[in-house]
């Protein structure tokens, strides 16, 4: 274990062991416990980081005291910090996970920032990323979901992502560490625990190395996904000039309807808006579309025009166990914002 | 049904009402035989092609009348070939399925000339699709594996990817029309059977739309790899100069290990081989890497020299059913050329 993520470390560049401390996400559980464990005994200078995110009660505490002790026992400096992710998440409508995700990485980087740390590593490993590839397949995603979770992104690093869940057990089993069970998966939790437990064991049957197969079939869509973007950020400086984009120009990419899609997702346009819109573009002028951003794109002869309309969508929320019953007389348009198990049409 | 194949068909330019005749390949399994049966109910001109592959004995027999009997009904010309699939696989050293694909698609083409047919169309449905997505996910595949299949390649065309295995069965149902068993899957399917009947049902208990977005992932791979593709040809009229290749030209490139494989794949290169190379790019010259296909290439001050060198590696064939053991004093590389479901290390 500790040679393989030796190798990975050195091959994907994440971390130079001359390079300065190394932040450690540390929640308590198998994953990290084995991630600042293995660090150490490599050699880094580590920082262990812990959030304590208080939405198990009871056992957030056990979790924070769990890391303290096993940073205190590694020798390493250890930071820890409150965060009321429940009220963060209602204040900017974000969905639990999504606040503790926030909450979690701008923390992170402020103590990147402020004790001048060379990166800050976290603990996904092999399955993580697997699970995560099947499940933005399972959801319709396009390149970008489906190149598993990457090494490096920016400062943060996952020097794990070459050993698989069980590899992580085994070793903590070898070394006889403990770890409490993680609390930071949210509400992906159903599916993702889905997919561990059902759809990838029924994989397994007919293929016993898949969890290798599904990982090189990512690392090999992370390679397109680089092409890809690479086209996407020529496309950008091509086309454009200033809020006006060049149709025949356009229309000589490869693909290139999808190449407006990209182009106008950042102000909000759907796939299915951008649809509409590129069967227009050999028609007659002045047809306008509308995200609900309040960008509108007007087709002008050999342009698309795009500028700030103003008009948005009304749009209306729907919490959880509330049952609507809708009626109207206009064409009534449903966006799901944000998908969980109780939702149902 | 009629209407959404009629979309498709416009959408994706597969046919022309106008375009004279379309060969329609009849098995008389449900997919084929409803095919034929649309495309004559939207007003094409049709021509039946069935191929017997003599692999089912008495079932080839009975398939062909079928067939045959369902041409004349829908008064369609209809043509039969029979084919000695066995001898023709064992000679040309195919697999049965990869021989029975040949002998089909060589005859569809040579049919398609000498009738001066606008295209053939084949059954493969969106399920088809589905499960070899699947499949050659979980077969480690990169991006030309995760699109599904293509509605149109070369002059084949297939007119319902857009309706599933169900809206088929339900069409036949509404029209009282009967079929006989498909025979056309071979060695895969055991393979597409599982995924058929355990994965695509375990995934659909977590997300029972997961066939259309699995289908609208693998649309959105396919516009990715369109780029990916016109990228990959770009490179190669870039770098190459004759039988060299600039090595700073190629680093210049997203991805550019990945570009290498591309570039090498067509003379044998393995991605492997070409991982070890693209470490050499950097080092002393040189160095040489061969492919079973009895190229080298030579790593030279700044570009990859191409040639044939003629030797190629000694390979030893495995038969099914057999069992080795193998003792050397040298280190030995096996190459799985082909997966069955008997083969185990």
């Amino acid at each position: 274990m500790l040679s393989r993520i030796r190798s990975f470390i050195k091959e994907h560049n994440l971390l130079d062991i001359n390079g300065g401390i190394v932040l450690v996400g540390l929640s308590g559980g198998a994953d990290s416990v084995s991630l600042l464990d293995v660090l150490c005994k490599l050699g880094y200078d580590c920082v262990a980081l812990h959030c304590n995110f208080h939405l198990r009660g009871e056992e957030s505490e056990r979790d924070e005291s769990f890391a303290r002790e096993f940073a205190k026992r590694k020798k390493v400096p250890y930071f820890a910090i409150d965060f009321q992710t429940a009220s963060f998440a209602e204040k900017n409508k974000l969905s639990i996970e999504m606040a503790a995700r926030q909450l979690r990485y701008d923390w992170f980087e402020e103590m990147c920032k402020k004790l001048n740390a060379q990166a800050v590593a976290v603990a996904h490993h092999r399955d993580d990323s697997i699970e995560t590839l099947l499940m933005n397949l399972m959801r319709g995603s396009g390149i970008r979901g489906l190149v598993g979770i990457r090494p490096k992104n920016g400062y943060v690093v996952r020097p794990l992502l070459c050993v698989s869940r069980a590899d992580i057990q085994d070793w903590l089993g070898q070394i006889g560490q403990t770890y409490v069970t993680d609390s930071t998966n949210f509400s992906d939790e159903y599916t993702r625990n889905y997919i561990r437990l059902r759809v990838l064991p029924s994989m397994e049957q007919l293929n016993p190395a898949v969890r290798v197969t599904l990982a090189r079939s990512a690392m090999h869509l992370s390679a397109a996904e680089e092409i890809y973007l690479s086209v996407l950020e020529k496309a950008r400086k091509e086309l454009w000039k200033g809020n006006s984009l060049s149709i025949p120009q356009l229309l000589a990419y490869p693909a290139s309807e999808t190449i407006l899609y990209e182009m106008l997702r950042p102000y909000g346009f759907s796939r299915q808006v951008v649809s509409s819109l590129f069967m227009c573009l050999g028609r007659e002028s002045g047809k306008s579309f509308y995200s609900p951003l309040g960008w509108r794109v007007i087709k002008d002869r050999d342009c698309l025009l795009i500028d700030k309309d103003g008009k948005t969508e009304e749009t209306m929320e729907f919490k959880k166990d509330q049952l609507f019953k809708i009626q109207s007389d206009f064409p009534i348009k449903c966006q799901l914002i944000q998908y969980n198990e109780h939702f149902r049409f």
